[in-house]
């Protein structure tokens, strides 16, 4: 493969996926820090060299770049078992990680971001007025994990996927934007086992 | 391929989407219709038996269910040449797709359903307050596809993909939520190589 660069906000749990699946399948990533809440990625150079989309993460892969968190981490795990080889669960996996992006980070990552990053006096009134909602919506999505882990190890199949590598980025740090997990036991005895794999690494390592 | 039947709102994008893959590749679909208007999808039975997060299409195959409209167009492609071979490109188009979900639908599609299917009358106060803030972000993600296309024929490589198909069920009704797509050259010139393909079949089909 060619040099991987990751151009990235390390606190962002949508960057650690992508740093947490190259650890797993063995690939060493260069790492470029932006920080979003001084607008570094909506400079006109990054708007027009990196992502036009104005988001991180973004992995460089040559002169070539992948924005999507999940998308990229896709890319680095293509090929390994962390894509399953059956049609079925792989398209399963993906119903989970379209799921995360969809009902699951809008919601949790978000309200962790206004609480713990952006603080609760600096937000607008419409964002304040949404954090109930996306409280409620972050909640259903922890349930609906639990509900489907109850009788499982992994999300998907026998062994660990992208799926749990991308459900667990951000929510491994819920907490921080006062949702109470120990609601949910199933969510964290699968979080334990993602913590005790031998290629495990930490969001802040 | 066991008997594939689509569990739908035949209104919404993201199930055209999958009718739109499925006449791409050649599966037929039997098709079961539900109204979210009226809250089909969130009855006891459906939750148990098709998705437990209460949320159409559903893809099922054989007793087996694939939710998220994204994933379920995967699997119906997976192997023809609606996903890409080359390593970049299939990473590539899975960015499309996620962008699509992530910063397309939550807001074209919402703002559209708000409008021309709940209509303004029935929106709580929040959802008003919202249509601007959904309105600009909708637009900027017309604009990202817009650049992108000026060049192109397709999102991804030099033919059609998932990417086209899952980004052009929402952009050719954006319309209905009052989105003005002559703004937008390129990506007109784009809707239209979509829909003189031999295979393309319309919404209302």
């Amino acid at each position: 493969m060619e040099k991987a660069i990751l151009h990235e906000y390390s606190a962002s749990g949508n960057c650690y996926k992508v740093r947490l699946t190259a650890a797993h399948v063995g690939v060493p990533l260069e790492r470029r820090e932006y920080d979003i809440l001084k607008g570094e990625t909506r400079t006109p150079e990054f708007l027009t060299d990196v992502n036009g989309n104005g988001r991180i993460p973004v992995l460089q892969i040559g002169d070539r770049f992948i924005p999507e968190s999940n998308a990229a981490c896709f890319y680095l795990a293509d090929g390994s078992p962390l894509i399953p080889s059956d049609r079925f669960d792989r398209a399963d996996m993906l119903r989970w990680m379209f799921f995360e992006q969809y009902n699951h980070e809008p919601n949790i990552a978000t309200v962790r971001f206004w609480l713990a990053f952006v603080g609760l006096e600096a937000l607008s009134g419409m964002q304040r007025e949404q954090i109930g909602v996306k409280r409620k919506a972050g909640n259903d999505a922890l349930k609906l994990m639990d509900d489907h882990l109850r009788e499982r190890e992994w999300f998907v199949g026998d062994s660990i996927t992208l799926a749990d590598i991308c459900l667990f980025a951000y929510t491994h740090v819920a907490d921080e934007g006062g949702f109470d997990l120990d609601l949910y036991p199933g969510v964290i005895a699968w979080m334990e086992r993602i913590m005790l794999h031998p290629k495990h690494v930490e969001m802040n390592a």
